[in-house]
């Protein structure tokens, strides 16, 4: 039933590897190292993926909402999950409390959910808002805050700029959220993703909360002290071969034309897999040591590449082409669909078979 | 578990009705109506799309591959279910034949694998290139087609431009369809996808394929007599409501700079949930009468809107926004995404709960 060339292969190793690579930039004495495996973990399974963090000490996870909380503890009874999402209904806290999952509260509404239904005391995380805008209470809010329900397992606030090293509103950041630490005497706090453990010993804290980086997403110049291993590699089978009788136009709205003669591979993933269409004519695909273009519109389940440099006998016998991977980095496609790293890890499709190598 | 305010809603009910609207366009003495569910049916759900259709009349459906051949085949065992990716090795070949399935051959290659396997004869759809010069024979190749373990059921072709009217390639590949017509007197010929319906009766021949227009695509300009009704709607829920107290930045890099007394929601959907990047402010979402403007990065999970202009009591109290819908159209998305609405549409996540309208 499945097409045996066409799969998008997780190496769970390089995961490990990239797990232990960033604790290693830790003071261990004092940061704990945890993992963001939220958004079904950036798309590559959020249960493989805890699974393999857990095998190598893992025992903090960030998920965005309890459905992910469930899929987590499947893997580990111990460990703590905290829920980005936090509480939003009396239902949810119920849920929360009775599988001692940790909301993150980000908000006074959220923390008045808890006032008024908690009898006896529910663990948080407290977030503030140092910057991001996004999610997160306010510094000025402080005051207002009753937190006679809570036992704070961790006050948490979230870098904007993180992976612009110089970006001024990085110090700015770090120095609201110290004066936060000095409210706060006897709690542990967490500030950093993997853009900011990039940044320093002085914004680990007691813990650093990596995502991106562990799925091998390389925001800094390369440099082998922190580049990070690949983990994911798209691969998609040759669906036909085709050379030219004539010069003619192809794929939709005729954006590119071929030549008479020209050898073309037609490859079955398009952007319903999550190959974007803003890599019509841009992006190339790689086999067996040759880079291959990508001519015409994206299709929803085909792309067609220009397959001139490839040996008559390998044009022949040519069965997969990988679309991301060793040699097509994720940081390239990035920049080809002009957007976030992130953004492409999450949107290839759940549609193509996974293979996770252990 | 599930967040009542975060879903798609797929109406199946409109579905019928464009169905039945496309249907109305054509000779019903001559051209059947048939459906393209591949890709998922367009990410909304194969097996209930391919049901509604049913319904109402459809006896044959368009998949992407075997797997989802299997899924339209619980609906319906009579049905005609054309494979457009074809045969690409002899188990796919036996499982085919097995299940009566119709392959699209769209290449000698395939072609060869049949003559090669099969002892008595498959049903196949045989596809020309008259200029897609995606997939499909090419002309000049009729004379070498064996052509002697097939029973053809159709002869199809596929239109490149057939969303601009006035193309000189759809009378171009028309004429080409034509012509292999006239080597063909037996067989039955379909070309026009969604947008060929619309170039009129001359492009129908035998069978019409529509896709994007059953699920509420609409690629002319507004016109009531051939306007698709909306089959998909896309609602968030407000994870939290801010006003600032202070001039600052919201979301990341720092794009965006809400004002003392700005209102915001965030709202629990990013580009994981297929909420593009590219609509970092750029976008709109909608709520009981107000469009509010999206401000800042959309995030992995979530996205910030401007929430001025509500009134104070329905800032309190709003529980979710619609992000696609009737007031915010595929179309629009589209546009602000610089995309084609069939990405947006392929690209909302199976992460959302689906609800759908019989």
């Amino acid at each position: 039933m499945f097409d045996k060339y066409q799969y998008i292969q997780v190496n769970l190793e390089h995961l490990k590897k990239n797990y232990l690579k960033l604790k290693s930039f830790l003071n261990s004495n004092k940061t704990i190292c945890s993992a963001v495996v939220k958004a079904n973990a950036y798309g590559l399974g959020i249960k493989e993926v805890s699974q393999a963090l857990y095998e190598v000490g893992c025992r903090n996870f960030w998920v965005t909402n309890l459905k992910e909380a469930f899929l987590v503890r499947c893997v580990s009874i111990e460990s703590n999950i905290y829920i980005f999402q936090g509480i939003n209904s009396y239902e949810e806290l119920e849920v929360i409390k009775e599988n001692n999952f940790i909301p993150v509260v980000s908000s006074i509404e959220q923390l008045n959910l808890i006032n008024l239904y908690v009898k006896d005391k529910v663990n948080i995380v407290l977030n503030f808002d140092t910057g991001i805008g996004r999610e997160g209470v306010q510094i000025e809010e402080i005051k207002q805050l009753n937190l006679e329900k809570c036992k704070i397992e961790l006050i948490m606030s979230h870098l904007s700029c993180s992976e612009q090293k110089e970006h001024f509103l990085n110090k700015e950041q770090l120095d609201l959220f110290k004066n936060i630490q000095d409210l706060f005497v006897d709690a542990k706090f967490t500030l950093a993703n993997s853009g900011g453990i990039f940044l320093g010993h002085e914004y680990h804290f007691n813990m650093v909360r990596p995502g991106s980086a562990l799925y091998g997403v390389n925001i800094l110049e390369d440099n082998n002290d922190v580049k990070m291993l690949n983990v994911v590699e798209f691969y998609a089978s040759v669906l036909n071969r085709k050379i030219f009788y004539k010069k003619q136009y192809i794929g939709y709205n005729a954006t590119y034309k071929v030549n008479k003669g020209d050898k073309v591979l037609i490859i079955n993933a398009g952007y319903y897999d999550g190959y974007r269409r803003i890599l019509s004519n841009k992006s190339m695909v790689y086999s067996k040591g040759y880079f291959l273009p990508v001519i015409g519109i994206v299709s929803m389940n085909m792309i067609a590449v220009n397959a001139n440099a490839l040996p008559e006998s390998l044009f022949k016998k040519i069965k997969s082409v990988e679309l991301i991977g060793e040699k097509i980095t994720i940081k390239e496609i990035a920049k080809w669909a002009n957007t976030d790293q992130r953004e492409i890890l999450t949107n290839i499709s759940s549609s193509s078979r996974r293979i996770y190598i252990k």
